[in-house]
């Protein structure tokens, strides 16, 4: 591997299995019937081991939402024009966008970080400028980004990272999807038609097109696609790149990641395929109304918590879903158990 | 209808039709796809119609868990004994108990009423002490409770209910999920064995037997099933019984109502029976793992926001899903729209 590119490989280490077992055993100890709180005792389990706290708590949220240009989005693949990409930035900034009202409700740590947009943005407190270039190139004629473009947008994505209680990776970029749904083609060997969707809400003719341009760019670079690191600069965006590069380093700095929809979920196919060890590291947020989601999510074999037919991205279903992460753990900690309550247990 | 019943039949107003219009234009002008929030939309205009106010919030939440022993549970159909209702009623006083660690996380007005336990309760600040009997009757022998007793239990429901952005009712009472089958399997004409579940984990043994009592109890008291109320009586508790009067009467109140899992599921469906007024107030909150709860859900044409494998009533699957609705108004209320943050809208 090149050397640009040997943090990547760099090992993970696994949630403390220990403290897993103290958490299992409190759980049991709880005033309810065992297993009744379901998923949300998983929760409260699996971050005591990342954690290594027998109360875990979510206080530290980091948020960063990345936008970029797809040079695939000249070709008409959105319901949006390209100026929203940067239009939807100085949204973020000025927190009007669904994913900063909901991370002020949570309190989170939100940033918005710009790693490539057509049209200029306004510097703001609450802006990364991080720029590649103005926009991917179109990948159904060229690789999408040089592999200096690549590297750089990876570890751009790994600065944004910090030790924290949970990581959420956002992004926005008109024509995102049209990417997304090739990466996932590529790296699942999956038909374009299943995988293809709607993205910003498209006609019949346009998903046609997209889907069109997705089987010509797979035929395209057949020969290089052998690789999630080929199959990302061939046919990924900047904001791709860049959640793939955060969520490697987070999982390396342990910081458990809320994966949020379509196109997250491929930057985590992606992470998972470059470095295995991010795996326990993962939690998946929402099944997105996304035509493709449920079929990726099936391929991680991931089961996200929340499904209400959301498909906005930016990370929004994923800060949503962190409110019932931060419940799953107050009940954990918060709750008496049999013998401080002085309730009997089952028979 | 006898003359201490006729409150169950008062008109029930609709939420206001023109601010759902409103708040459908407003959701249509902000920074997002159209549609791409999903149900949280949905919630929002929702709610819009409730409080007949554009922006809604939900800020005064009522949550009571009323608890109440049941005589079918003498004849072992719990994994627990008799005593933990009172001994549970004590930990939601002293807030040890889910529903308690999720309202104070809400900052939701909580009570526990005591309906009627076994054993006693210590007065506390927390507590309303409200005991109808101690205990209802054996269904599988005889009605549940008298024609008064349930008038009474009906009432103390409705009494606990107040103007507010949104109630909540849980229970608590061993042996009330075999109430509730009964209650299900009659008013819906079910089979007990598809509606009948584990509760609190009863094992295979246990479980036929629960099934074979409900059962019974269908056959004997078959001539008198014939209408809510007689059902209610027959084979309801009076925590259940307390929970259709609190729905029929917070929904008179223009209160909206978020229905827990299966046991509260079924006081949803007798208050629908009573008054199909109810039904334009009705929230669930999320999919129970007790089987029957699907199928309940199925009758009713309902679909709940969470399905999170919890099982464990209380009120507290609702209390967790109160988080999802208050983001959704907050989403509602405090994005920006396209012509605020100079956003391109769709081609």
């Amino acid at each position: 591997m090149n050397d640009s590119l040997k943090w990547l490989d760099e090992p993970i280490a696994a949630p403390d299995e220990k403290t897993m077992q103290a958490a299992t055993l409190r759980q049991s100890q709880l005033t309810k019937p065992p297993g009744s709180l379901g998923r949300l005792e998983d929760i409260a389990i699996r971050f005591a081991g990342f954690q290594r706290d027998l109360n875990p708590t979510l206080t530290k949220i980091v948020v960063r939402v990345f936008a970029a240009d797809h040079g695939i989005a000249a070709r008409g693949v959105s319901a949006f024009p390209q100026s929203v990409t940067a239009q939807m930035v100085e949204n973020f900034t000025r927190g009007g966008a669904a994913v900063c009202v909901l991370s002020r409700t949570l309190n989170a740590d939100f940033l918005a970080v710009n790693m490539g947009c057509l049209h200029d943005v306004s510097p703001h407190a609450a802006l990364v400028h991080s720029p590649i270039a103005t926009s991917t190139a179109d990948f159904s004629t060229q690789h999408a980004m040089t592999q200096a473009q690549m590297h750089r947008a990876l570890k751009l994505g790994a600065d944004q990272t910090h030790a924290a209680d949970l990581f959420i990776g956002g992004e926005m970029g008109i024509g995102n999807t049209t990417s997304a749904a090739a990466i996932l083609a590529a790296l699942f060997k999956l038909n374009p038609t299943t995988i293809t969707g709607r993205g910003t809400g498209v006609d019949d003719a346009t998903l046609a097109h997209k889907t069109e341009l997705i089987e010509k760019a797979l035929v395209l670079h057949k020969e290089q696609l052998t690789d999630p690191l080929a199959i990302l600069q061939c046919l990924g965006g900047f904001e791709i790149a860049a959640l793939v590069g955060a969520f490697i380093a987070s999982a390396q700095m342990q910081t458990p990641i809320l994966v949020d929809g379509f196109i997250a979920t491929a930057a985590a196919a992606l992470a998972l395929a470059i470095n295995p060890g991010v795996k326990p590291w993962l939690l998946y947020a929402h099944q997105s109304d996304e035509q493709g989601h449920q079929l990726a999510l099936q391929e991680l074999g991931a089961k996200p918590l929340l499904n209400l037919n959301m498909r906005l991205g930016e990370g929004s279903g994923a800060v949503l879903a962190a409110n019932i992460i931060r419940e799953a753990l107050a009940l954990h900690s918060k709750m008496a158990t049999f013998a401080e309550a002085g309730v009997s247990g089952a028979h």
